[in-house]
C-alpha cells in the first residue's frame, strides 16, 4: 500500500493538471448553453477512463440528456463491486466579473484551484480515476470490481442517469456506491456524510367567496381565507416548531446517544449560525441541537403564501381564496407517500366548513441512511482518518440528494459520501475552489478504501 | 304643502329631462378622460342653481381639483340651514358592449332610466334642485337655509371638497346635512341609512433571515417568517371571529334592543347571503346576526398576505419575510388612531423574539352615527314614509363614505343619509338605472323633509 500512496504522491503535478484539462471544458448543463462543450467532457473522460485501464467504457446516452461516462474494470465474480460516481457538468458561471481568475481559466493561488468545477465535481471525480488508475498500475489487480458512473447532468436534476438506473440496471449493479459531491464540516473538519433528508411538498389552498368582496360591505360576517389558512397553518405545528399532524413521527428513527455525542463535539455555536443568518434568535422543536433539527429531524416550511391584495397601498377586500405551499423534510425511515396522506388527512379533519380547503400532493424524495456502524462506512471512516491524519467526524445533510437516494433504493448499494470539498468553496458561485492538499488526500482516501473494503 | 306636491307632479315629465340633459354630459372623474365635461356638467349644475332661485353660485376650486358647484339661498340668521350635498362626476361606463343603451344617451325602459350616472349621483342631486326649487316658488320662501354642495369627484376620493372643507368652513357652515348617494336595503324596502363603519388599516410584516434560506439546510432549526405571521394573524381573532386585541371592544356602542328589532324585521335570508357570494357556510361573531355583524360591530380583516415563493411548482425554502395587509372597520364609538395604538401595542406584546415583527399603521375614517332617536333623523324617516308611502326602515352600512363622517365631524352637522337608489341600480356597472317613480318620490321625500325640519 505503501506504494500506492508513494506513486501517488510522486504524480501530484500531473493529477493537478489533469483538473486544470478538465475544468478548461466549459460543460455547463443547466440551459446547454455549450452542448460541444459537454460532448468534449464526455469524450475526455472517456479517453481518461480508458488509459485507467478499465476493461470497457462507453458513453450511455438515455433520450435527449447528457451521456453518462461509465467505465467497469471486472477483476472477479466473487468481489464486491464498488461504483464511483461524479458528475462532469458544471453550474453556469455567472456573475463573470466576481470572478478573480476567468471561471475556465483554472489558476492556482495558495494552495487553491480557482475555477468552475474544480470542487463542483470535476476534481472529486478525478481523484476516483486516479486512485483506481494508480492502485491497478502499482498493483496490477484491484481488491474489488469498479464502476465508474460519471454523469453529465446532475446540475439540472440526474433525469437521464435515473432513466438508466431503470432502464439498464445490470450495468449499475454494485455494493457500494461511493460519491464524492459534498463538503466537509468544514476546512478543518474531515466528515463522512452518513444521512440526509428526504422532501414531500404539497400546496394547501383554502377558497370562500367566489369573488373578492368589499370589506366594507362584508367584513365580519364571511370567512375570510386567509386567516382559515394561517389557522390551519398553525394547527401543523406547536410553538415550538413540532408538527402535530398525527402519526407524523412514528417512523422517526431517532438518533442514538452516540451519534447525538458526536454531533456535539463538533465546532458549531447557535450565535454565530443566526448572527450569519441575520436571523434573531435559534428557533426549533425542543431538546434538540440546532444540527440535530437539520439533520436528524423532520421538518415542515411553510415556503410561500399568497392571497388576496399583494400590491402597494390599501385595498379593503376579503379576498376569494389563499394558498400556502409547504414542504416537509424526512427523516429515516419516515416514507414520503405515507407522510402526504398523514398531511391531507390531518387538514381534512382540521379543515373548517365555512370555506373550502384542499390540497394538492407534491412530490416526494426517499430520506437516506447509511448507519455509521455498517462495515462499508467504518472503512469509509478509517480510509478518510489515514489520508487526512486528523479526527474524522460523522455528519449527515438536512438536503436531499435524490440521486444518492437512488443508487441506495434502486441498485441496493450502501452508499458513502465522501466529498472533500469545503464550505468556503462557493460551488455555484463566483471563485469556486478546491483545496490542492485536500485533493491529494482526497486521492490516496479512495486508495486506502480500496484495500479497505 | 299639497301646492308643492302637487306642482312636483305636474312638472315630472320636466324633472324626467333633466336627468337626461345632465347624464348626457360623461363627467367622467376617475382618470379624467373628458375634462372639458366635468367643466360643462359643473357649468350645467351652476345655471341649474342660479334657476332654482339661489341668492349665491359659485364654482369652488381647490389646486387641481374639480370644480364644487356651490349654491346658497339664506332665509334668515334664525333658521337652520340644510346642506344638500351630491356629485355630478361619475365613474367610467366599461364594458361598454354590456350596455343596452348608450351609457351617455339615457333610455327610460319599464319605468327605470338608464344611463352612466342616473343613480350615482346626477338623478338624487337633482331630486334635492328640483325639491328647493318647487318649494320656494309655491311658497316664495324656505323653512330653513339651504345650501347646495356638489362635487366633481366622489369617484375619486373628495380630496378636493376635502381641502375646502378645512380651508373655506364657513362658507359651508351647516346645521343638517342631506346626502342622497346610496340605496334603498331593497327596492321594496325604503329605508333610512343612519350609521357607518370607519376604517383602520395598517400592514404587519415579519423578517427572519437576511435571505431566503435552503429548506434543507435549515429547515426546522429557524423560524419561518410566514409560519410566525400565521400565528400573529390568528391570536388577532378567536375562532368564531371575534377580535383579541385588548380594550378593542371598549368603546364599542352596543345596538339598542329597537335597532336590533328592526334589524330583524328585515328581509334577509343567511342561506340566499352565502349563496349568492359562493361562501360554504356564514361566520362571524357569536350572538349577532349576519346584520348586525356588518352594520353595528368592529370587523378585522387580512386583505393580502404575500411572503416566500409565490410562482408555479416548488421552491423549498424557508422565506426571509412575510407581509399581511389588514383593514378594521369600526363601528361608533370607536376612535380609528385609537383602535391603531391598540393594535401596535397588541402586536409588540404578541411577537416572538425569534423574528422581527413591525407594524405600519396605515389610514384611518370615523365611523359616523346619528341615532335613530336624533329628531333629524326622525324628520327625515317621517318625510321618506310620506313620500313612499310604507314601511320605512333604519338600517346602517358597513363601509364607509369618508365625506359623510368629514361633513359630520368638520361641520358638527348631523348627516342624513337619504338615497333612494336600489341595490340593482347596477352604479359602476354597466346599465346602472335609476327606478323613475324613486326619482320623482324621492323629490317629494325632500320637500316634505324641508317642511319637517
Amino acid at each position: 500500500m505503501k506504494q500506492v500512496i508513494d506513486t501517488l504522491r510522486a504524480n501530484r503535478d500531473q493529477a493537478l493538471n489533469e483538473v486544470i484539462d478538465l475544468v478548461r471544458i466549459p460543460s455547463i448543463s443547466p440551459g446547454l448553453p455549450h452542448p460541444e462543450a459537454i460532448t468534449e467532457a464526455a469524450n475526455w473522460l472517456e479517453r481518461r477512463l480508458k488509459n485507467a485501464g478499465m476493461d470497457e467504457v462507453r458513453q450511455l446516452v438515455s433520450g435527449e440528456y447528457n451521456p453518462v461516462v461509465w467505465g467497469r474494470k471486472h477483476i472477479s465474480d466473487d468481489l464486491q463491486t464498488v461504483l464511483f460516481y461524479g458528475h462532469y457538468d458544471v453550474m453556469p458561471p455567472d456573475p463573470l466579473d466576481e470572478w478573480t481568475s476567468a471561471p475556465f481559466e483554472p489558476e492556482v493561488r495558495d494552495g487553491k484551484i480557482y475555477g468552475r468545477g474544480t470542487a463542483d465535481d470535476k476534481g472529486q471525480a478525478l481523484m476516483h480515476i486516479n486512485a483506481v488508475e494508480t492502485y491497478l498500475k502499482v498493483k496490477g489487480t484491484l481488491p474489488v470490481n469498479v464502476l465508474f458512473v460519471i454523469e453529465g447532468e446532475e446540475e439540472q436534476g440526474s433525469e437521464g442517469l435515473e432513466e438508466l438506473l431503470d432502464s439498464h440496471r445490470d450495468l449499475f449493479a454494485a455494493d457500494v456506491a461511493v460519491i464524492s459531491d459534498s463538503p466537509f464540516f468544514s476546512s478543518d473538519c474531515p466528515s463522512v456524510c452518513y444521512g440526509l433528508r428526504g422532501i414531500a411538498a404539497a400546496e394547501i389552498r383554502v377558497e370562500g367567496p367566489s369573488t373578492d368582496l368589499h370589506s366594507g360591505n362584508y367584513g365580519g360576517a364571511i370567512a375570510n381565507p386567509i386567516e382559515f389558512l394561517a389557522r390551519i397553518l398553525n394547527d401543523l405545528k406547536d410553538r415550538d416548531g413540532r408538527i402535530e399532524i398525527e402519526g407524523f413521527y412514528d417512523d422517526v428513527l431517532e438518533l442514538s446517544p452516540d451519534e447525538r455525542k458526536g454531533f456535539a463535539k463538533l465546532p458549531f455555536d447557535d450565535t454565530a449560525f443566526c448572527r450569519d443568518l441575520g436571523a434573531p434568535a435559534p428557533y426549533g422543536e425542543e431538546n434538540y441541537s440546532t444540527l440535530e433539527r437539520i439533520w436528524a429531524r423532520p421538518s415542515l416550511e411553510v415556503n410561500g403564501v399568497t392571497g388576496g391584495f399583494g400590491g402597494e397601498g390599501t385595498k379593503t377586500i376579503v379576498p376569494s381564496s389563499a394558498t400556502a405551499k409547504i414542504s416537509m423534510r424526512l427523516v429515516p425511515n419516515q416514507n414520503p407517500d405515507h407522510i402526504l396522506e398523514l398531511l391531507e388527512s390531518h387538514i381534512r379533519n382540521i379543515a373548517p366548513p365555512e370555506v373550502r380547503v384542499s390540497v394538492t400532493l407534491g412530490h416526494g424524495g426517499q430520506p437516506f441512511l447509511a448507519p455509521i456502524d455498517d462495515p462499508f462506512v467504518r472503512s469509509a471512516y478509517a480510509a478518510m482518518e489515514q489520508a487526512f491524519e486528523g479526527h474524522v467526524h460523522y455528519i449527515r445533510d438536512g438536503a436531499s440528494i435524490p440521486i444518492v437516494a437512488s443508487l441506495a433504493s434502486k441498485l441496493g448499494a450502501t452508499c458513502l459520501l465522501l466529498g472533500i470539498d469545503v464550505p468556503e468553496g462557493r460551488i455555484h458561485g463566483p471563485n469556486e475552489m478546491l483545496i490542492v492538499d485536500n485533493y491529494h488526500r482526497g486521492t490516496e482516501m479512495i486508495a486506502h478504501l480500496l484495500e479497505l473494503l
